[in-house]
């Protein structure tokens, strides 16, 4: 049965030898001009394919291919940067530049996305000079160790999308490709891998090298073998992690290829926005922007702290927040369900002790009317905000928000309740409502 | 201007001569009716004029006389306290048994209840037989030492009956007679008491003999002189401790006899309480039942039980108490201002975390549409009781109520919202009331 299923599942994902061979090609084909090119400029410098493509774990539908461009160690951070985007620019004819830890461009060919991305080419991985130096010694690594096992890295990689866990963006922060393929090496199989999630607790620790040196405080710790003191699985999160952990018990308990191509969820209509808010009685609220032209690794890590932000400006006025998440197309939406968005006209006011006469003083002055209650004075006080709606629409921009939220919600935010919620047309945003109604 | 408020109070407070010698006269005759009867049963038992008749530090007002029967240490605790009713019966022909530690008669001698009470004559206060017993020591001890400072003590209990800290007993956790007269003693006079108490701390420890043993926890530690292990103030409850402290600065600040007689409070109407709730914007509520038929000293602390207990209801199912009070007439209230009285149908059922596998997959099959959240599974489920007054009206009788609160609420109880409050037309209620939202 579960056998069954992985064949189906493999069928769909295993790219076909025609497709291999066409990548094949264009990656040999863009190294040699790499290499060509670095020739020309007189530089020690030479195209190296890494990632899922170079180990063949990659599957159907990913078009992402890394190709690095090394550098001597002894090289410039400036010249590797300048002479690293020449090199790549010449190779590349239609290409857009990025940035991550220093720039790459990204080519685009016959429907990949080729990352060319230039590195330090250092003896050792305790020696590297920037972060993406690293990934030429997770393929050495892997290289030779995962052959034999591609087709369980694609079964667990296409798992972990289907049940959402993939990809290791700030967006998602879930599990790498790189992270799948140590699971596989740890575990032999990706039911092997499965079965052994069943039972992980977090802090549960795998060191494929047993040579890692430091404490990490993660859920999930891999310890990287190119590097001791790393752990791959850093960015996970607990709710990730959690999912997983769910995610393969029910998995193992009933196996389903459902679990690797759930059926899309459909968007909600209006009618179903009002049940849903009828039949919950909750406060719903939308806080509508227009989204910042920045990339996804810079946008949601300010989204999700201007979500936290606003929930704690609700909860300082005594709102109560019930549940709250963020989504993000053409609009950006946080979006609050409410327990409590009404409160009376006062609110109690809490003095300094009775014991303290220079404080209390200043607040009998102040406050005319206080009482005493358990040993401080207490004044009931006229209430701010009685709306949590009043509240968001007055004080949002005080709210740690992040630069480029914070300049798209200066520009202007609406804030939309309940029913008015429907105003919000985006496809992407009616089946991010129905995933949040669903829960 | 102090002095001439002193002046002027004490004009109220001091019993007048006729008033001194007509008490007299009839502590004499009781004493001597007593001893008389004691002698014709053959037994060793005497009349003695305890309290603040005693010491002359009794105000206008105070209808309160102890007369006790001092028996010799070796009489059993039956005989004492048989003996000593039969005693006490002779002696006054109209009266009523009441009961503390033991039985004891209240007669009402023209205006004035003599109560009349049983107790071992111990050689010394360490050993005691019942709590009474060291009474005798109390007036022992203070009958020389208070010569000259009657007129300061009245100033003081006027002061606190004034401010509405007076009185042991435990409807007001306030300040005893007895404590009264042994701040006088410490500070000297009315005025040194409230310089000091203007400065007081919680932990304050007078120790007039300066022979304390214990460790107490009480905001006010008084240490008895006859009994080094006893807190005399340990019935002061913090907030009349602090109501005592702010009173003394206010007074002293801006002296007026209103501390010690204020005016009367009047009571609201119902148009006023209309208004009052309007204003406010909380939800009012009154549990309404039939008063049970208990001396005080037991029905408050079934009351203060009751109110707490009631709060605790209501926040465990997240309602949200803002102030309540209790009060006792031929009807007695719990009344409750809700900051929260109503919420949405759903609420969250926090389930196990999901790295337990066994609690997990129970939860998960008693709650299908369980999501994961900081690492453990959660339910939205429907919510039993959206509105506080159901809470109330169906689950009042599991609280914590006190034996006699209790069953006069098992016999029937309404719980009256907002404007429905002012079909309690007790003047007493509505007087309790206007304190209440005047604070």
């Amino acid at each position: 049965m579960i056998a069954d299923i992985c064949a189906q599942v493999l069928d769909r994902i295993t790219p076909s030898e025609s497709d291999e061979k066409a990548l094949d090609e264009l990656t040999v084909r863009i190294i040699a001009h790499i290499d060509r090119v670095a020739d020309e400029l007189n530089m020690d410098a030479h195209g190296l394919l890494v990632g899922s493509v170079a180990r063949d774990t990659w599957i159907v539908g990913e078009k992402d291919v890394d190709i690095f461009i090394t550098f001597p160690e002894e090289i410039s951070r400036e010249n590797l940067e300048s002479i690293g985007l020449q090199i790549a620019k010449k190779v590349a004819t239609d290409h857009e530049e990025r940035y991550a830890e220093h720039p790459y461009i990204r080519a685009l060919y016959g429907g990949y996305n080729v990352d060319i991305v230039p590195c330090f080419r250092v003896s050792d991985p305790s020696s590297i000079k920037s972060a993406v130096d690293r990934t030429p010694f997770h393929n050495k690594y892997l290289r030779t160790r995962i052959k034999g096992r591609e087709g369980q890295v694609r079964l667990l990689k296409q798992f972990m999308k289907g049940v959402g866990v993939y990809g290791s963006e700030l967006r998602t922060k879930g599990f790498s490709g790189y992270l799948c393929e140590l699971l596989v090496l740890k575990y032999g199989s990706f039911l092997g891998v499965l079965e052994s999630a069943s039972d992980w607790k977090r802090g549960v620790i795998i060191d494929l090298e047993g040579h890692g040196t430091l404490r990490h405080e993660d859920p999930l710790i891999i310890i990287d073998p190119v590097d001791p003191s790393r752990n791959v699985a850093a960015a996970v999160s607990l709710d990730n992690f959690c999912m997983f952990i769910d995610a393969s018990r029910e998995f193992l308990k009933e196996p389903s290829i459902n679990f690797f191509f759930p059926s899309p969820i459909e968007s909600v209509t209006d009618d179903e926005i009002a049940k849903e808010i009828q039949a919950r009685k909750t406060d719903l609220f939308a806080i509508v922007f227009q989204t910042p032209n920045v990339v996804e690794d810079i946008l949601y890590p300010q989204l999700y702290k201007a979500v936290k932000s606003v929930e704690e400006l609700l909860h300082r006025n005594d709102f109560r927040v019930f549940r709250s998440d963020v989504w993000s197309g053409a609009q950006s939406v946080i979006l609050l369900e409410m327990e409590v968005a009404k409160l009376p006209n006062i609110k109690k006011h809490i003095g300094p002790p009775v014991e303290s006469p220079v404080h209390s003083e200043k607040f009998k002055a102040k406050y005319t009317r206080s009482y005493i209650k358990e040993g401080r004075y207490v004044a009931d006080v006229p209430r701010e905000y009685t709306k949590a709606k009043d509240l968001l629409l007055s004080q949002l921009q005080t709210c740690g928000l992040g630069k480029n939220v914070s300049e798209a919600i200066t520009k202007g935010y609406r804030v939309l309740k309940n029913k008015q919620i429907a105003q919000i047309e985006d496809l992407g945003f009616r089946i991010f409502l129905r995933k949040f109604f669903k829960r």
